[in-house]
């Protein structure tokens, strides 16, 4: 059995997820149809709707089902309907699916303490100096490849008070798998964003469903003209089973409360320790940092790839950064940007755990990383 | 019980689809992944790829898994790489969403003749016209709305005889119903186009997921950066239990072979038959052509959504035209392009069937229709 520690790329469904998709797989009818069969299906999917707001803490008006976070990134970022003059303010730490939805609009990107948080100060200088022509603040939820939380709170209230009008967007890919109670960080930021997007499949939820938030009046203006659903926002026929199974993953993630992010911290925190005892050259990216279930980890003198190929062979499943760009071969840009080196950027593994990861699991792992540190000559 | 007869809208499940990803529901690991979690789900939408393609007809590196058919079209007909100076024939009556992904093209509208089948003589001379500025052909394996199942092929020959470098395309969502066998003509079309779309949940697959075929050498130039997935045609986690399901049910549309469209093709007859001794004032348009298994049927002196209306409060659920258009109150544009007029073209509902439309459910749609049409004072 592999030791799985790759959850923020993809993580089991939870079996409540999955014993109610088994149920809606029954359900017939395309909810966009007028008739009988249609209502019953439009019904199932409008009380997922409700469920998934309900776990959000938004209305179910501004929920909307999509095919995939990237594509509800492509729809909550590429459809605003900014004035042609403004500027858009993001981080050096987002997801390429976020830049890509950004891709010709004006940036100006905040920098980076050295814990890998967008630094405040600085922040504050450029978002001022832009003023009224800020026309959006893109700032992600948690960095996707060392999972530091952002202070997209205070973020927000800084564009807001140079530019009333500005629209602000957090990718919560990486952050709402920490937790949807009412006092999480996704919670939190939901309270103050105008589209922030979740992935269900990375918190107990099926992939192939994204869930975007659009907060009331948030200016869109859809680029195709085929979005016969979904608000006007998508095409396609709305698959009732996913949207039912994203909700329940979001719902159970809300009533989990704090114990659940309380597991997936201390596992992170247990895991990081085992490491660092078993190497001891080990770096862990953003360690004074609050942070999601992730562990960007470094090993000083090893490469990111045969770190992991290593780790692979010992039976233990990482990434060599985010998932999405699993194989690229250039450094962590999150890492360039929180002042790290090109070699140190290039040694590391991102470990990631959920809350059903076992002691067994972070004890496999550490015990791997040291034989192969040994083996690299890069114990330190 | 309502009798269901909007299976053009959507399908039921089969239930060997069913049972399958009820057991793909279990894997995890993202198959973007390097490891061995990740490898052992790419293997299996790997697997699911093939048996895609062996059913239709297509090598595995042609098949892209979308997140709906309307994706599917998005890419395969926005991306395609044109000159700047072609023109894109295609027919009147293209799905809304076909006519989204050419949006910005320039076009030109090939005739349909009295039975809703483009015309070949007209077309002929229009494509001749055109010579080597036709950039792409676009028209649909079988109307939406009329079931009418084109001449894709001798459409297909014609547009490559004028110019050599002409993309073909089809939409094959309302033809493959009929099924997939060899000798099918969905299969048929596939041997000569370029590019061609499925959805999976019209032929007892899911929803939330379609099928691109791209045959190798097509143009394509994607317009997004963040295409990492489906050979750099889209992003999003891919979802392996989707494809899964998507593939189980191309290869069971395909392994029932002619049984399967010769039920479908028997029992629309049967209902044609009945609806119109029922109300002799009945007409169905493209009656004379070749037609999956849609009745697009008239009843003069009525009205689209009253019929609809009424025939729901009878527990027969049908569409008043293409699902995706559900409500729309313009009259079927396929139908003006028949000849029809507009009062007519305002009478219709939509009826469709599926292998297991029963008897019951056929005397069932034509008494209720009786009833209706006496009661509107239509029964002519």
């Amino acid at each position: 059995m592999a030791v799985y520690l790759d959850h923020a790329a993809t993580t089991r469904i939870a079996p409540e997820v999955r014993a109610l998709m088994v149920e809606l797989l029954r359900v017939e009818g395309n909810p966009a149809a007028a008739h009988a069969c249609g209502r019953a299906a439009k019904a199932i999917l409008e009380r997922a709707r409700v469920e998934a707001a309900d776990a959000l803490g938004v209305s179910s008006r501004e929920v909307v089902f999509t095919g995939s976070a990237t594509e509800a990134l492509d729809i909550g970022i590429g459809d605003l309907d900014l004035a042609p003059d403004v500027v858009v303010a993001t981080s050096p730490i987002e997801h390429p699916a976020v830049l890509d939805a950004l891709a010709g609009r004006p940036i100006v990107e905040l920098p980076l303490d050295g814990e890998g948080r967008v630094a405040i100060g600085s922040a504050r200088e450029i978002l001022r100096d832009l003023g009224p022509r800020l026309g959006a603040l893109v700032v992600t939820g948690a960095a996707s490849e060392t999972g530091v939380i952002q202070p997209v709170g205070r973020l927000a209230h800084i564009a807001r008070s140079v530019a009333a009008k500005a629209v602000v967007v957090s990718d919560l890919v990486a952050l709402a798998p920490l937790g949807l109670d009412a006092g999480s960080p996704a919670r939190r930021m939901l309270e103050v964003v105008d589209v922030a997007v979740v992935a269900p499949h990375k918190l107990g939820g099926p992939t192939g469903v994204g869930v975007l938030v659009v907060r009331e009046g948030t200016p869109l203006a859809p680029r195709r003209r085929y979005v016969g659903q979904e608000r006007g926002l998508r095409g396609g026929t709305q698959a009732v089973w996913l949207a039912g199974g994203a909700a329940r993953a979001l719902s159970l993630a809300a009533a989990q409360g704090a114990s659940r992010r309380e597991a997936i911290v201390a596992r992170r925190e247990r895991l990081e320790q085992a490491l660092v005892e078993a190497v001891p050259a080990a770096k862990v990216a953003g360690a004074g940092a609050a942070r999601v279930g992730i562990s960007l980890v470094a090993v000083p003198g090893a490469r990111s790839e045969e770190l992991a190929v290593l780790l692979d062979t010992e039976g233990v499943c990482v990434s060599v950064g985010a998932a999405c760009r699993a194989g690229a071969p250039e450094p962590s840009p999150s890492l360039l940007a929180m002042g790290w080196d090109e070699p140190e950027a290039r040694s590391v593994v991102r470990l990631s755990v959920a809350p059903e990861t076992t002691d067994d699991d972070v004890v496999a792992a550490a015990m791997a990383l040291a034989r192969i540190a040994e083996l690299l000559g890069a114990a330190g």
